[in-house]
């Protein structure tokens, strides 16, 4: 079932001449641009035996009906952060399509099962802060209550966008009828990371998406003026966030693919003749065991409780926000693993940190599993986002294989 | 030589209540309210065998002339920071001014000495951002050039400022003529600082005010995604900056009274997702000894080259500010010593660590001390800045045991 790679080459590259500017790419969701890049999409469909729609979420369905109702669904999305790549997101949308129409003229119209190419609906929440939009509501997993009074930058209400395009924000739970005979999920991504790189390896097995833990800390000391107050009895609320910096890398550091972040951090007053009377932190930790993630969260907690005793300091810690660890289907991530090893020679397994729309089909509980790529120099979401030609061509191979595979594992 | 600890009290509480509001002290230099204290400040002379002018710089001369020209100066500030406390400069100005109210009576007008003193212009350098103005003019160290373009925070000029109050920028270099005869400096002021009250002293004479190396830092690592990026892998700009932030600590602790202090962090992008690409941070380093000032910044700095080439990352320094220490003299610090133990049993001896304008008094080659009285919970620059009723007594009646003595060394 050989896939054309170079329509998938020449559509990303129709794509971002048609989406991009100086700065990279502009198809944010909800945006006349992501619009523009969704009609282009449709016009790619024609002469394929295909029935197109668009969900009560806005994610937009292709379905190529087999003799089975059983639906393999394969996905991506076409919208991305402003100043983006040309890869994130499209390169599963385009690479999908070309998966359908192999798939179409290999099977003379009617494949064993039903095949789906669906391109969710704002996987990158850049204007509205709500990732996953539109495949949260297909999973169910979406809370309106929540989102209904987001509004992006210039005060436009995220209700009022959706409206432009067609959907009423109560209505997007209708979108879970798309699962109905759902049976397996499949989804190629660039990596986003410099592992495959690293290693020199083209295509990786995803095997889930890691658990987030992410908190708001808070230290607080004593500011003091710096010339007229001795060192022995500061209480500097900048000495246990160093040392709870320091502290998260041997905690994530016991764990194989486990990571900790200290993004930011702030100093009050902040001047150059205070001692730190107060120090906001930020602490992201990520594993895909969440047995490894709450044993993460509760050492840095315990640390900086400790560093704040030594200190003569006090501490506090908010929730900024967390998700479970999603694992992926074991026969899809050997499928997909056999899939790489046919086309490149030697896979590899590893973990996503980053989120992406198939934890919200996996938590449906449809089978799911992801392909990684290599991106180079493990930038994404900027617009020297790349991945060499020969490891694009090696995805579709790959892809397509993996989706051979699983027809048949749902037939 | 009795001083009336009730005209100190008096007067300082009077100088409150025309200068400060709800937020505390307004005696910022160059403006109405300071103008208005200075005012005030003359009409307490009356009766004084004394002559009063301005000189070129501002700053306020009020002489007793003695039997010899060599003059011993007392002095003080009546300027203050915004939101500022009611004893910070003003103290020294109003107890130097009862000290030299005893001494015309009990020398009946003619003390064996010139006895002079003064009310340094614009301490602070609150308004215009240059401290030390007036004492900086006097002691022939100040450089027109450097503050000729200096603006307040509404943008007017400090050349304007001072033409308001009767200045020519262009000519404040002759206030070094008030060095004439100048043969001893002494100044009374609060600790500013938590170590006279931590061992349950009144006074302390001041051996000398600490020089500062003052330093921005800015760590070059690699921003990346806090989710796909392993540990491993990261040039996290954070690290090397935390170790540093702790290093300081064992840096200033080899010496006995040196203080380092990182008052300033700053992370970018500073976002909860992403490892940090820079950070930049403040080093703010003081000692009474030049030699252990040097010391600790050479050792500052090769920590940090080091810390940052452990996390692959680069350090840039760039000086913000710097200025030597200045030692006070040894024969008036053993005057200071003797006239608190003589007042309060117990003396103790310490370096200043913020600057004075004694230090420039010292700067020019007369001989100077300060005497220090405790603040309470180290706090100044504050509206509830304060010390004890018995301590500014104990402090008024040292002060002028001190100017007594200073009268016979000088003859």
């Amino acid at each position: 079932m050989p896939v054309n790679p170079a329509n998938v080459l020449a559509n990303l590259k129709e794509l971002r001449a048609l989406t991009a500017d100086d700065h990279g790419a502009q198809r944010v969701a909800w945006t006349p641009i992501w619009l523009k890049a969704r009609e282009w999409f449709t016009t790619k469909l024609q002469g394929l035996p295909v029935e197109r729609h668009q969900d009560a979420a806005g994610n937009v369905w292709v379905t190529l009906k087999g003799k089975s109702q059983k639906a393999l669904i394969l996905g991506g999305h076409l919208d991305s952060v402003p100043n983006g790549g040309w890869l994130d997101g499209a390169l599963g949308v385009v690479t999908s399509l070309e998966v359908l129409r192999a798939i179409a003229e290999d099977y003379d119209g009617h494949p064993p099962v039903t095949v789906r190419l669906v391109d969710w609906a704002d996987e990158e929440g850049a204007r509205f802060g709500r990732s996953l939009f539109g495949s949260s509501a297909f999973a169910g997993t979406h809370s309106i209550a929540a989102d209904r009074n987001r509004t992006d930058r210039d005060g436009v209400r995220l209700e009022d966008a959706l409206k432009i395009c067609g959907i009423a924000i109560d209505g997007v739970g209708a979108a879970s009828a798309e699962q109905q005979s759902a049976a397996a999920y499949l989804e190629l991504h660039i990596e986003q990371g410099p592992v495959l790189e690293a290693i020199q390896l083209p295509l990786a097995v995803v095997l889930g998406t890691k658990g987030v833990e992410r908190h708001a800390i808070t230290f607080h000391g004593q500011e003091a003026h710096s010339g007229s107050t001795p060192m022995a009895v500061r209480r500097d609320a900048l000495a246990p966030a160093a040392k709870l910096a320091l502290e998260i890398r041997a905690i994530a550091g016991r764990h194989k693919d486990a990571v900790c972040t200290m993004g930011s951090v702030k100093t009050f007053p902040g001047i150059v003749t205070a001692v730190v009377g107060r120090c906001e932190a930020t602490l992201d930790q990520r594993d895909l065991d969440s047995k490894v993630l709450a044993t993460m969260y509760r050492e840095a907690r315990e640390a900086s409780v400790r560093f704040a005793a030594e200190e003569q300091c006090t501490v506090d810690w908010s929730r900024i926000w967390n998700i479970e660890p999603v694992p992926f289907h074991p026969e899809l991530i050997e499928l997909c693993d056999e899939a790489i090893r046919e086309t490149a020679g030697a896979s590899h397994q590893m973990p996503s940190g980053p989120l992406h729309d198939a934890a919200e089909v996996s938590r449906a509980g449809i089978p799911t599993v992801m392909m990684f790529v290599q991106s180079l120099n493990g930038i994404s979401h900027n617009k020297i986002e790349d991945t060499k030609t020969e490891h694009l061509e090696l995805a579709g191979t790959a892809f397509a294989t993996l989706a051979d595979k699983a027809m048949h594992w749902i037939a």
